[in-house]
């Protein structure tokens, strides 16, 4: 069935959830009828990045929907606990209140719903032909080996993702040799789901340590990096994941290409550079422990930025679903 | 008593070890009196660091002595097993054939172990002080904070070490703001050890993934970086930890002085360039868990280098206990 596999989807009358807490041990889906469950996936991070958040809280409302049965001050209520869920995914709030908006019953709150999924999908498959196009004009038109950090792939999305998309997309056009992940201390999203994904799709792919990549990169080992963002300022700097910056430093002296994808919702013009964007520090505990087991003395301190910024200097081009920005040739955004 | 918190000391007639399997989470003392004791020991890695088993098997002879009773085959049988316990451990096997070589009963024999463990000490001392006297020349008087990676402390010596007994010098003399530890995975020698040796120390630290160390230069949280060798050829190039090549680009970028601190030993000459240095590949299974806690799916392949190699134009000088050489100002080894 389609949308038997994606990460969110509806079916049945429910929203249907891989369950990303089990992953990479087990390959669980959740099957989910009521807003409060939803809500309690979303705590827990069942479900977890901007575009797979925006539409599990699409799908919500229809629930919400049928759960307040006509009490309109129940629906509001619903809405509201859907809307603050993960009070950092501006997408939550945002596609949970476009699919509100929407007047009339089941039928059209669940056709909003499903154009939330529709539009992400779109966006995805946009991300990897863009890419891929890219990637052709950079490597040429052979297999290439491409180097990546976190997870960006249909896990964080509906079906495919963003950097892990284009490499996806490469995959399925015999154009990928290996994909080599960055682990992604502290929380392993590299390790845990991307290389499950890479799996999932059979693609070649290793897994190394995230201080290996400049290494690597240096000793020829890698023609190509994707990685995904978190924020995209006007001037190009790019907020991702912790361990981009250094990833980018790697890929600058290896003479590398370097490549952000990312929706254009990504870009935020009101930014003009990445010197303005906040980096939370997300505490000792992820550091000084990995999955529950010690890796260091007990009360530790560490710092642990969750993020960086890589200078927009050291980004080769910006993909997004409707456009590519050569960065290297002078083009802006 | 002097020598008590030694990583390796003769005390009461027994070979005294710190025993570094069960850091951090307990510290306890080995109290070796046979040489089979010894070597299962040095094969489980109770003790570890080049420095740290040359001392080790210089003590083994002094129990190899005490056993074979005059039984001359029988002594060189158990010198043969203490010179191979650790193959790739060249020290091991020179120091325990040094100290084998003295004529005498077991005053000559303690002697010159004691000798191998004075020299060592001496040598960790000279380090120290060289590197404090060029972090005066780069970054002045004023206190610092200084970042490395690994472990390259007394653990891995006999009291104070390489990289990291520079730091402790700098702390001792009221210079040291902050030391920030690298974790160093796979195998966690920075949170694990080097973050215990500074708390034992008293000296201020906190401890980073490894791939937030060039960002947090680029933020200017460090003044320097102190690192390790594992060899250094005729270059300048170095071979050390895996990570070490990033840790240098962030130096770069951001300006921060980048040293790297060994005994004359570690000099190569014979090795022209680090281009000659073969890196071993440690296999995927020290990338796919952690301490025993899977982080990524059953069977996945991974890339594991447990060195790299970084070129000489990145290191702004080297110290050893002898000298200082200034490679950033076109000095030569």
């Amino acid at each position: 069935m389609d949308g038997e596999n994606d990460t969110v989807a509806w079916v049945d009358g429910k929203v249907q959830l891989i369950d990303q807490t089990l992953l990479p041990q087990r390959y669980e889906l959740l099957h989910i009828d009521t807003v409060a469950d939803l809500v309690a996936a979303i705590k827990r991070l069942s479900v977890r990045g901007a575009p797979a958040l925006g539409v599990a809280g699409a799908y919500g409302v229809v629930l919400a929907n049928a759960e307040a049965a006509g009490d309109r001050s129940r629906y509001e209520e619903l809405i509201e606990s859907l809307a603050v869920a993960r009070p950092t995914a501006v997408n939550l709030a945002k596609m949970v209140r476009r699919v509100a908006a929407v007047e009339g019953g089941h039928n059209e709150i669940l056709g909003a719903a499903n154009q939330v999924r529709d539009a992400e999908i779109e966006a995805e498959l946009g991300m990897g032909a863009n890419g891929a196009a890219l990637t052709a004009e950079l490597c040429g038109d052979g297999a290439v080996r491409a180097m990546t950090v976190c997870n960006t792939g249909g896990l964080a999305s509906v079906r495919r993702g963003t950097a892990l998309g284009v490499i996806q997309t490469l995959h399925e056009a015999g154009r990928l040799t290996e994909a080599i992940a960055m682990e992604t201390r502290p929380l392993l999203q590299g390790g845990r789901l991307t290389t499950w994904e890479l799996g999932r799709m059979g693609a070649p792919h290793s897994l190394i340590v995230d201080s290996a990549a400049p290494y690597l990169m240096a000793r020829g080992e890698a023609d190509i990096a994707f990685v995904g963002a978190d924020r995209i300022a006007a001037n190009g700097d790019t907020a991702n994941k912790i361990g981009t910056f250094s990833l980018a430093l790697g890929a600058q002296r290896a003479g590398v290409p370097f490549v952000v994808v990312a929706p254009e919702s990504t870009v935020d013009i009101a930014t003009a550079t990445g010197d303005e964007i906040e980096i939370e520090d997300r505490g000792p505990a992820e550091v000084i422990s990995v999955r529950g087991v010690p890796v260091a003395p007990p009360g530790t301190s560490a710092r642990n930025p969750a993020f960086d910024v890589t200078p927009a200097e050291l980004i080769t081009a910006i993909v997004t679903d409707k456009r590519i920005i050569r960065l290297d040739k002078g083009e802006t955004l």
